[in-house]
């Protein structure tokens, strides 16, 4: 005799796969008296609830890989944290796996890694999540994963995803600069791998093209999510002949290098100079005067994207079919001491 | 017949196991007519190295474990790189726990995660390295582990360990102070749990004794590895009748709490106070002005732990009795702008 599978209990409670599989996992948004039909078929049936789910992971360990290419610590903390917690609730461990984005076999790295370590699957942050190829071929082994990405609208391309609105949020920032008075207002890229950097561009384009206010190339340096290159690229606006009166640096980290630089030039902020990052890091509160910034929540975009993994492996095994929706976030405005309106 | 093991091999090459072992991993210290010799045997009987290695590890995965309680992102990060980059280079993976180091089942939650991720060893970061009832369960567990510590000497205990001569570092930081004329230095506490709090503190009040200046115990407050109680415990000394001159904070986020401390209060850093902190975290560079600390290589010392714990996992595997010894760390002094001589 076959054991019983959970489309067996499905049929004989009347009810969906996914009802069912809400039920074996404890999903809390279950009416009570479907609640009982199903447990009432499972008791019938003698259907053991975890043996699909061992039938598949025996060969993995209960792991997911945490892929990330950052150099800012608190980032990669906090999305390991917020990871780390939803693998917990639900008998994961974690593995991490900080790489370079643009080494040349990358993909077969990750597929390597995968099964050397029997890896349920990946959460892939950027820049590696943004990569169409490398997307293309863990998706081609089979490797299940889920993705964290810089984009406006739920890309929809059939691979799941947490996304997160940057450029809503670099216009809010830009908008506030310039509602303080602001014309003439530094950009500072961050690393072009990350496609949060065009988008954080853009939200200021938009913003000063909104607001009619000219863009002017001068005050736009290219550069990676870095402190040195945030006092690089600030070193350079200040010395120009009509320099900049705000400064808004790609992330925290670029930032604190214009606030360093601004401080090094003996540049009061916020009355001679505006500084706006983006991140909301742990630093952002503790340096003088606090950063003005985009809250990102980095712990809870973890979360996310740890439970979008979950549930995608779940669906795999127990059979319940429906597609999950992606899940986007939209950074916030913090408006703190390191923003004031320009000086007449 | 039975497949030859590593007995075999040294008896038959006539060089002692230790010796094999070096060649099965390519270890470089290896004599070129002692390669050989080994090389022929292992031929010769046609001896699998990797044999015994796998049917110990077949019931584990090759993954390693961190487990640390440290509120500090770039400690944090430095220690992961450190222990994983010596993962990779032997193959292993690194599954990160942190925990609670006060927890009360604490034992019982490690040796579970060992065995649902099916982990090789453990690594032990302070203050969990430092609790001598956990050290003792996963031993009789037969978990392996190594411990990172805060000790002047290898404790010889039988465990192994890497060890961090934290008191040496303090001595010659709170040196550096009073021979800047510095004759009231405050000290800012880490958090009791860390063995190093303790640690620091006995090098601070060594150097003090030393140079025959009196302990003021108004000068010291206690309080945890944080900027905020950085920010706290600097308020608190600066609003002193008799401040002191001079700040010496357990840690970097405890000096940049001091520097804040400062700059809101108007306090010129370094000419009315000098203040040190310990570590070398990057942002110990990046502050204004950059901090005097204690250049602490947690990347090296991670990597040294991985490298003990794996030889460890070799020697049972291997059959190799020869016990490794443990090493020694001596974090140096590093002097930066935020210390200047006493103002008379």
């Amino acid at each position: 005799m076959r054991s019983p599978t959970i489309k067996d209990v499905a049929e004989r409670a009347g009810v969906s796969l996914k009802t069912v599989s809400r039920v074996i996992n404890h999903e809390p948004s279950v009416h009570a008296r479907t609640l009982d039909k199903v447990q009432r078929a499972i008791e019938a049936l003698d259907y053991q609830p975890d043996q699909a789910a061992r039938s598949l992971r025996s060969a993995r360990t209960f792991a997911l890989g945490l892929v990330y290419d950052n150099p800012n610590a608190h980032y990669v903390i906090a999305m390991q944290n917020g990871v780390l917690s939803v693998c917990r609730e639900r008998g994961f461990g974690l593995q991490i796996h900080p790489c370079d984005s643009s080494a040349p076999r990358l993909a077969e790295q990750l597929c390597d890694l995968v099964r050397r370590s029997r890896l349920a699957g990946l959460v892939l942050a950027p820049p590696m999540s943004e990569q169409p190829e490398l997307i293309r071929i863990l998706a081609e082994q089979k490797i299940s994963f889920v993705r964290i990405i810089s984009a406006r609208y739920d890309p929809k391309d059939g691979y799941p995803c947490v996304f997160v609105d940057d450029r809503d949020a670099a216009y809010a920032i830009t908008e506030h600069l310039i509602q303080l008075g602001h014309h003439r207002i530094g950009f500072l890229w961050g690393g072009k791998e990350h496609r949060s950097s065009p988008e954080r561009y853009r939200g200021y384009e938009d913003a000063l093209r909104e607001y009619g206010l000219p863009l002017d190339k001068k005050l736009v340096v290219e550069g990676d999510y870095s402190f040195d290159d945030g006092f690089r690229g600030a070193r350079k606006l200040l010395a120009l002949k009509e320099p900049p009166t705000a400064i808004f640096g790609s992330n925290d980290e670029i930032a604190a290098g214009v606030l360093a630089a601004a401080r090094s030039g003996g540049i009061d902020v916020p009355w001679e100079l505006s500084i706006a990052g983006f991140e909301d890091s742990p630093f952002s509160k503790q340096s003088w005067p606090a950063l003005t910034t985009a809250r990102q929540a980095t712990e809870e975009i973890g979360r996310h994207a740890a439970q979008r993994l979950i549930a995608e492996l779940q669906r795999e095994v127990d059979g319940t079919v429906e597609p999950i929706a992606n899940e986007g976030f939209s950074p916030e405005l913090v408006v703190r001491g390191s923003t004031a309106p320009r000086r007449l």
